[in-house]
């Protein structure tokens, strides 16, 4: 694989000299051109062997372009607050925004290179790594992410001579560390695993680029071209999609009508979905419902105490039809808790710096630390909900959400944080009773909005939407709850319930049936 | 001053029963127009004795209003990430947006008074750190954020009455911990430590109210009556200001032509101020300037490894008139630093998320952590300069933006990072020079903007306003370091000298003179 990288190739002062004041004028103006489209953002990666210069490369390119739209970011040891959150947290916080560039140096690929290199990992499970990895990007990449992986290469020989090279120089002596030649002694073993990686992580979208290491000027002009040429190319494609985007809007005037006909076809007969087996006529009498509230939030407060010793967090999701009863059962839960410890996280529409990253960023940021409760008030199911009903998210964008999600939330369960997604139900008989009553008490009257009512008229879109997202995203670790909700104490309870019973499973304890 | 919070203050269960759902109501009720006013944040802080009842006020606020428009944050010890950077940064970036509340539980005041009331801080110190608090707490009110600070009060003997009862109960002996009586133990200290507190920063924006915490019942109603009359008089008072503010906006159209004439006398007769005082004509010859450049790169790159190496931090600030060379002065910079180890970061319009907060909060979100470089291109100053001068900021707002700027400075300095600020200057004659040639070069021409040409006609008001900036501004610590930018040679030279020198003085070697 790397045998090219080692063909000694070279470019000479004088050609470089002459080609690389071009190369930087358009790069910047390329960088330039990147920003004002805000389209989409630009993630170059960096890895390889040890004095190839992937350092020197990324301080050339931080020379070449505009520093202000550049980030690059090198990640060590883990912070705490890190620690204490799934692994790619860290490197989904420091993604670039669109239209911005991010270098990364030692990125996602070196922790579990450097494992496999010293045998802490095995084969199975540093594949596992690649594939999340692979999962990673993939989803930036649908979103339009422009993904440049360069593998900077020496061979055995060549690194040693280099790595000499430096100690000699006073000046650049420092630069080569006691860790640099223990990495060159298992240097076999370190090309094993960058050939294996660079197999299985080379994607079409995202693929390696190999490139020959020892001699700067061939590797600086090498990397600059790639990067330009790319995002170049990438400027041009969205260009192409956003015309063909246009003409396809065009041409959708007319089947809207085929549509229009689906639509009446299921007004007289309801779709038969996972929605329609729910018993809806689930009660608690009210003495029982007083009796079981206090014993399960009970429950709930002593296992929380419990899991927040222990650092086991709790991700909890909400999802439901307008008026389904998500905050009151909610506010049970809360009652339950210290203050300390949890947050409510009421989704709505994205802010700007949201809007200007992948849709599962801003979910990945309120991840909370270790021991704590975070509570979805509607979630990154909106993206497979209302956005699929509603258009906002084109066909293949809803679809492939449904692995975007699974991957997502196996990093929360991975993790050790217990997941559970509660689809809290009501029958459109009884939204309406509820809508009526909203309308005409004063103080509830601001929680019904137009845009109520005009979900409703999608009912059963919505419920093909939900029983879809069931069928393809609970999974036994991250299951979805359905509760019956037309009778409010019957589902605050079953809600409470079903935390407290995931929570002491979790803990290890015989998780009984409530 | 406790004593009339030991009192024994109660409310029946019954009173209790009858008040409770009102309050709640008008809490929601309030909690909702804010929301929708988006006008203001509400920050509400518990301290106070240990058994006193600030957790359990807490959680039942949480659970009278809405959970998810409430944020509690309590801290702890502080993360890695936190004490990377000066002490108040973990505050700010736990602060409440406009139309959003936050409770604090052990918050800013906790550690200042347990250290004194520990003997590890004296007098003078604790006096400084409840000074530094309380310019924090002046700097959101002036912003509009409603801040009630709560004291829950026990007398000694109700306190240690209340923990012996919790003891007690098999439920609740959790809650009191050894430290609870440690503390207990110190009950005096405590108390004395807590009247200067409240001495010292009650102030008339943001006053302490002293709650008697021993019935439930009492503390309760009367916290949740203060938080709703106290909302419930700001959101007047805002509805108020705007309607002033509209008549004066109305007033205003006549003066305008008062401006206009002073405008005009100022063109016969530009304003000595200090820029006057510049000698511009200073130059550097090109051979001096590539050797000089080189050697000052490299000492920057030296120096900053080592700072580096010691966790120093660098923040430079680069403000001048449109087009006097920052950008070409801050790729000086950054051309001899590694990549890893600096961030470049351009001041724009505010995102959404910024504009819901007090105006410094955008530049405590980018502090780095310990050993970086941050550089600042334009930067907190935009308030006392083009916000000034364009009227974006009223006057009143402007003019003390210099304290609260002086205040975050003095924190950078004291938590040991090397804080340069420049103004890199140009004559009017020079930047029209500059202006003409980005017209007539192809690719530089986006960076010429008709509100460059706009500033241009506010020179003046500039130049008045750099004035004072300067004045006010410039401290031991965190000069302003006025470079003569005609020449770009000689300027690049002077900035990346000066930075050297910085950092050469906080590594403890003496500054020497470029």
């Amino acid at each position: 694989m790397f045998r090219t990288a080692e063909l000694g190739r070279k470019v000479s002062k004088s050609d470089f000299k002459a080609r690389e004041p071009e190369l930087r004028e358009q790069l910047l103006e390329l960088q330039q051109k990147l920003r004002e489209s805000g389209r989409f953002p630009v993630v170059l990666l960096f890895a390889g062997v040890d004095g190839a210069g992937k350092g020197e490369t990324v301080n050339l390119l931080n020379e070449w372009m505009d520093p202000r739209w550049l980030r690059t970011r090198a990640f060590g040891h883990p912070s705490d607050e890190e620690r204490e959150r799934p692994p790619f947290w860290r490197f989904w916080r420091e993604l670039p925004g669109k239209g911005r560039i991010g270098l990364f140096l030692s990125s996602w690929y070196s922790e579990p290179v450097l494992k496999r290199v010293y045998g802490e990992t095995d084969e199975t499970e540093f594949d596992r790594q690649l594939e999340r990895i692979t999962l990673f990007e993939n989803a930036l990449v649908e979103d339009n992410a422009l993904i440049l992986k360069f593998w900077m290469h020496l061979s055995r020989d060549a690194q040693k001579k280099r790595l000499k090279s430096l100690e000699k120089d006073p000046l650049l002596k420092w630069r080569v560390t006691k860790q640099d030649w223990e990495h060159w002694k298992k240097y076999d073993d370190f090309l094993s695993a960058a050939e294996r990686t660079i197999m299985r992580t080379s994607t079409g979208q995202a693929p390696w680029q190999i490139v020959e290491g020892y001699d700067p000027h061939y590797r600086s002009l090498t990397v600059g071209e790639i990067v330009r040429d790319e995002i170049a190319k990438r400027l041009e494609e969205m260009d192409v999609r956003d015309r063909m985007a246009a003409k396809l809007e065009e041409a959708r005037s007319a089947p809207l009508a085929v549509i229009g006909e689906t639509a009446e076809q299921t007004e007289a007969q309801s779709p038969v979905t996972i929605l329609s087996s729910l018993d809806m006529e689930q009660k608690l009498a009210r003495a029982d419902y007083r009796i079981e509230l206090k014993k399960q939030q009970g429950r709930l407060n002593l296992l929380q105490r419990e899991a927040r010793a222990k650092g086991i967090s709790t991700v909890l999701v909400f999802e439901g039809p307008d008026a389904a009863g998500k905050g009151g059962s909610i506010r049970r839960i809360t009652a339950a808790l210290d203050a300390r410890q949890y947050q409510v996280i009421p989704i709505a529409a994205p802010t700007d710096e949201e809007r200007a990253h992948h849709y599962l960023w801003r979910f990945w940021r309120h991840l909370s630390r270790a021991g704590r409760v975070s509570i979805f008030d509607r979630s990154w199911y909106g993206r497979v909900l209302v956005e699929r009903v509603e258009g906002f998210a084109s066909e293949p964008t809803w679809r492939r959400a449904y692995a975007e999600i699974n991957d997502f939330e196996q990093q929360l369960v991975e993790h050790g944080i217990v997941l559970v997604k509660f689809w809290v139900h009501i029958t459109k008989e009884e939204q309406l009773a509820r809508f009526q009553a909203r309308e005409q008490t004063p103080h509830k009257r601001w929680k019904l909005t137009e845009e109520d009512w005009r979900n409703r008229e999608k009912w059963d879109d919505y419920a093909l939407a939900v029983n879809d997202m069931v069928e393809r995203t609970s999974t036994a670790r991250a299951p979805w709850v359905l509760v019956e909700g037309n009778d409010k104490p019957y589902a605050r309870v079953k809600v409470l319930t079903e935390v407290c019973n995931a929570v002491e499973r979790a803990l290890g304890k015989s998780g009984k049936k409530g």
